[in-house]
């Protein structure tokens, strides 16, 4: 379940795989086209800790002792590496267990990916063994593993004669071999200073979430860039979420928009709105994760973040030579919810002490293209200034090339500095690059990786929610759900009898079955009342004349009662006399189970504009009011709270807290399957739900 | 006005700039620092006319007679390349003028751009000077011009000693001649080829706009960048986005999100929404001129449209060796609008006969990284049936490596079918770029770019629209805008009449002067009606009390009409009898003037929900039908129409039509400043508008 802690990840498991003291490769071979060569040739090149090559047909590899099998080894080593044909592998695992070897990393092919029922059995064998033995199996199908924290390269992802990354805090783990060694190529050429990177593959027992809660919790790493298809295990997920915003650090993950492990969307009444990929979406937000687009922009984002630097807020500074990148950068950045305040007179002053007379101070700071005299001195001057006054957050400055006096103000400016700061260079950006800086060529990504910085920056530990169950709410919750008896769904009258339990507001109503009871309930309320049949069998009751609006005085009450309770093709459980609720706004609520993460809890505009009035937000329970509050803030283009014809802020801190209502009321009562509240109809003094279905897992 | 369609546009008269058989460099020099040098010097190393270069102090330059000034010189020249400072360009363009020189481009800075009294002095003296001989000048504070189809380089944007660009189909026009020559870097060493590069600076005198136009119309140009911080001359730009449509160019166009030159907003209610950005989509959707968001998508979108090939629908096949990397291109095409078929089963076939069994055959189709026996026929063979069937529009290939058997065979298929075909290579891209192909490193990146031809290849010619006015409509429409005095708007029934008068369905309504005639008129309605009071000082009218809904039968009309015959604080000119109209949807149209393009028609969702329900679609008049039709089909996320709460396709023909009518009073009455006419009820078997406002020009 998400909103479980588990108190111990994966880590201590994983360190004989990913921190060995001693590696065999099973497989090594002098030829040097094979993968088996490749793999033992990187680690030799660097390995600290004692490296033994497996070969049963050769007596030496690269000069070592190669020893027949992994049960020959002279000691139980923290981790083979196995590169033999898929055939052999189950019995190199088993010699492996039965020898004392702590874990294997198999990075040959022909298992599950090859379709076979073969490849599939030989797959189903290593999960088995793996499990019965504790034995920690990664891969198949993958190509590997490095860990230049610890001088590591059990991987083909680079060849042993290539430069090796500049080991830093960034760290790659992919499911997928090659789309993982692809980022880690452009990462590297990027200049991200890469320190680790894991591959997955078929996962036969560890996951790529196994390996993100590895890495996260390395001392060394600050920035993790994850690539999954989809996400199988979201406790793991969500506890490598939240131990990052604790640390400070920051999990990037590019994923495909729509992932195949979900089915059902998230609102019964819009099954074409919502995808599951905007449950991930809704996590990340929720989670501090960073979701990037394009794999541009997940090293776009990483660069950034290498340096973890963090913004006191959301106000860029921009610095540039041309007026037109300046304008496209300031619009670009206030798309991105970036501010660019107006500096300060004063501040506006020194910096055009330091500038020709047409140039601009107000920030854009636009020095033109002018050069003027003891260009070095002003611009170093000018910059500093920028970054040491406390009205900006963040500087991109922006220059033609590399190696002229601004651009050199801006290498010295960062190394003097501790807010992030971003040069564009459009002609040569290497050479400010090989300075340790993160450089673009593009100046939209630069402002779209200083919004990713502020993103980060602004997130709260405390965002990160625990849930624990109210046994004796629960309790009497299920009292109400058995009523259901076999039926898929409660009757509205229960349906809304549990939201009231959980805390969100609904109509007043009463459950009738004789006119005389109508009649009555309808005198208690006073004034008009809205009507409705209760049947087990009627899902939409509107389409079927189950529903009378403005039922008022007793004749009408005892027609309206009739009609209701003889609707033809339904059997009846009784009529509901419910007030009339007015509004001027019309919310629709629920709760859909995402098959990954759990009860979703969306709330968007509702009434029968519903679908066209765009995706609702969703929040994932557990959340807080704060997340809920944010949510509503959002909504209808962030016009729905505050505006003319929204809500007030008190309705929506009522509405933030009822939303936590039915995110607990999802922890809770895992069989409910579903539930959908529309319309919520909100009025000047008043929000409350006149219709809720709640159905349950049959 | 922008409907007006000049015959001849500024090609004829930028011929001696652009293509001169003779140019002077005034300022011509042999220090090689300075900018008068490489001018020079870039001229001479291709120049195929005569080349002179002007020096008041020195003999010769580079070998060749100097003259000493613009007066001197042999010949009347096509064009005089002004370098020297600026406060001598005056007189040096009166002498050209005198001496009969055809043109002149100054490169010179220190103009209006200066900021100084002086700047802006001499620069106006240009703009007379050039007005006064018809003497066309370009700049002054920009960086020349390239073109390479005339072996021309007025520039010192390259330096004299660099690579020239592979000249090729694709033009850069910027304002900015530091952001173009950006521009201009970045797409070399991308492999763009490029054949042309302008700069205007100033605009003294000729525009970015008249560049293009120049230029667009080469019959060696395919693709045109085009960067402007904002458009001056719609004229102009519509004309050459016209001659683009019509001869299967394209124009690329980046610009900042929100242009300084338009204030007002859109809807007069909802000031916030639209910018006037949103104006400058709408002109770019309709004329068919790309947006690029960045400069990298810019150089992306250039990169896939200098081969000129386009896609005959928008289906995509994808070829991938990586599922992941499948996945994320899949998800990326259908976000970006573009389908994914999943190949026919015989096609399927064809292709399974060539791959490994556990591979996929159906789009993506997906080789896995295993390496099959014979991998050069085969994936020959696989590509050549994919892209030889007809059930794929265009391919993208992702491929590793650049030099191994898939990237060979996307190379070799590249060269012998017509449809695009993209190839996305993660390692080294160069390998295959340097082939011809248009390459990419990202997978994401990839996808935009066959985003944008889809998007060019479904344009049509007839989506330009011409307008003519009518002229007796006109006449009875400037009666009805007589009545309102010198008020600044029109009452509601005169508003509505305007409306109707044009095409627009609005409710059925009589203006009363007395109670008996609201009586009557009420008589006549039958049933139960609506009454509002006319007054000139009352925008908003249902804040004051001036509506009354639901009022039956002469004693409450009577009530009604004395009530809002007296309204407190207002003078009332009558009382407005109006039939209820129900409805299940409500909208919003209206027109607002952009002060660059005109006027530009809105409509988005309505009633009270506006400021919450997203950006109005907009449309610049003049628009056909099938424009506004297309509009309507994307409002409310596409669901507007043919959903079960929205309107039927005949009603949005209807809406459409009358939208069309909208532009046209646009069009003809300019001193029509506003209208706003919210909300259209839409019901099952009607659409009218049942409330309006025209504001005029005072």
């Amino acid at each position: 379940m998400p909103g479980e802690n588990t108190a111990t990840g994966p880590e201590e498991r994983l360190r004989p795989v990913f921190a060995p003291r001693s590696i065999a490769v099973v497989g090594a071979t002098d030829n040097p086209r094979a993968l088996g060569y490749m793999v033992y040739a990187n680690l030799l090149r660097d390995f600290p800790g004692r490296l033994y090559p497996v070969n049963s047909r050769k007596p030496t590899v690269l000069g070592a002792t190669a020893y027949p099998s992994a049960g020959d080894l002279p000691e139980p080593v923290d981790l083979l590496v196995v590169l033999v044909p898929a055939a052999q592998v189950a019995d190199v695992i088993a010699e492996a267990i039965k020898a004392g070897h702590r874990s294997a990393y198999i990075l040959a092919a022909g298992f599950s990916e090859a379709g076979t029922e073969e490849g599939h059995s030989i797959q189903r064998r290593l999960t088995e063994m793996s499990a019965a033995a504790g034995f920690p199996i990664v891969g198949p199908n993958c190509n590997g593993y490095f860990n230049g924290y610890a001088r590591t390269m059990a991987t083909f992802a680079l060849m042993p004669d290539a430069d090796r990354p500049t080991v830093g805090p960034v760290a790659i783990v992919s499911q997928s071999g090659g789309f993982g060694s692809s980022i880690l190529t452009r990462a590297v050429k990027n200049r991200v200073n890469v320190g680790f990177f894991a591959s997955t593959g078929n996962e036969a027992d560890v996951t790529a979430t196994d390996a993100l809660q590895y890495v996260v919790a390395r001392p060394e790493v600050r920035v993790v860039a994850y690539f999954a298809e989809g996400i199988k295990d979201a406790a793991g997920f969500l506890r490598a979420a939240r131990h990052a915003v604790a640390h400070d650090k920051v999990i990037v993950s590019v994923a495909p928009h729509t992932s195949p492990t979900v089915a059902r969307a998230v609102m019964s009444h819009t099954a074409t709105i919502v995808g599951s990929s905007d449950v991930y979406d809704a996590v990340c937000d929720q989670y501090g994760v960073l979701r990037a687009a394009s794999v541009d922009e997940l090293i776009d984002f990483c660069l950034v973040l290498q340096d973890g630097r963090r913004m006191a807020g959301r106000r860029l500074g921009i610095l540039t030579q041309s007026g037109g990148a300046g304008v496209l950068m300031a619009s670009a950045a206030s798309e991105a919810g970036l501010e660019i305040p107006e500096l300060s007179p004063g501040v506006q002053r020194d910096i055009a002490a330091h500038l020709p007379a047409f140039a601009s101070a107000k920030n854009p700071v636009d020095t033109t293209a002018g050069m003027f005299p003891d260009a070095p001195r002003h611009m170093a001057a000018i910059v500093n200034r920028i970054l040491g006054s406390d009205e900006i957050d963040a500087l991109v400055a922006m220059t033609w090339i590399g190696n002229d006096a601004p651009a050199n103000a801006v290498i010295e400016a960062y190394g003097e500095q501790h807010k992030p700061v971003i040069p564009v260079v459009t002609v040569d950006p290497q050479l400010v690059a090989e300075r340790g800086l993160p450089t673009f060529a593009d100046p939209t990504r630069a402002i779209g990786a200083v919004a990713a910085i502020a993103r980060v920056s602004t997130r709260c530990p405390e965002d990160v929610q625990e849930f624990v169950v109210d046994a004796a709410r629960a309790a009497r919750a299920r009292d109400i759900l058995r009523r259901a008896g076999t039926n898929p769904g409660l009757l509205e009258s229960d349906s809304k009898e549990l939201l009231a339990l959980y805390g969100f507001p609904v109509a007043a109503d009463t459950v009738c079955h004789c006119a005389d009871e109508a009649v009555s309930a309808a005198r208690q309320i006073a004034g008009r009342v809205v009507m409705k049949a209760l049947s087990y069998g009627l899902a939409h009751k509107s389409d079927h004349g189950a529903v009378i609006l403005g039922v008022e005085g007793e004749p009408e009450v005892r027609k309206a009662y009739e009609r209701l309770s003889t609707l033809p093709g339904f059997p009846v459980d009784g009529v509901l006399v419910q007030e009339m609720v007015s509004g001027s706004l019309e919310l629709a609520a629920g709760i859909q189970r995402d098959p990954v993460f759990g009860p979703v809890v969306s709330v968007g505009l509702g009434g029968v504009l519903v679908e066209m009035l765009g995706r609702p937000r969703l929040l994932v329970a557990p959340f807080d009011i704060r997340a809920a509050a944010a949510a509503l803030d959002e909504l209808g283009h962030g016009r729905l709270v505050g505006g003319t014809r929204g809500m007030t802020t008190t309705q929506r801190d009522e509405l933030a807290a009822a939303l936590v209502g039915l995110g607990a009321l999802g922890l809770e009562l895992p069989e409910v399957v579903s539930v959908d509240i529309n319309p919520v109809k909100v009025s000047a003094n008043r929000m409350v739900a006149v219709d809720g279905l709640v159905v349950l897992d049959r």
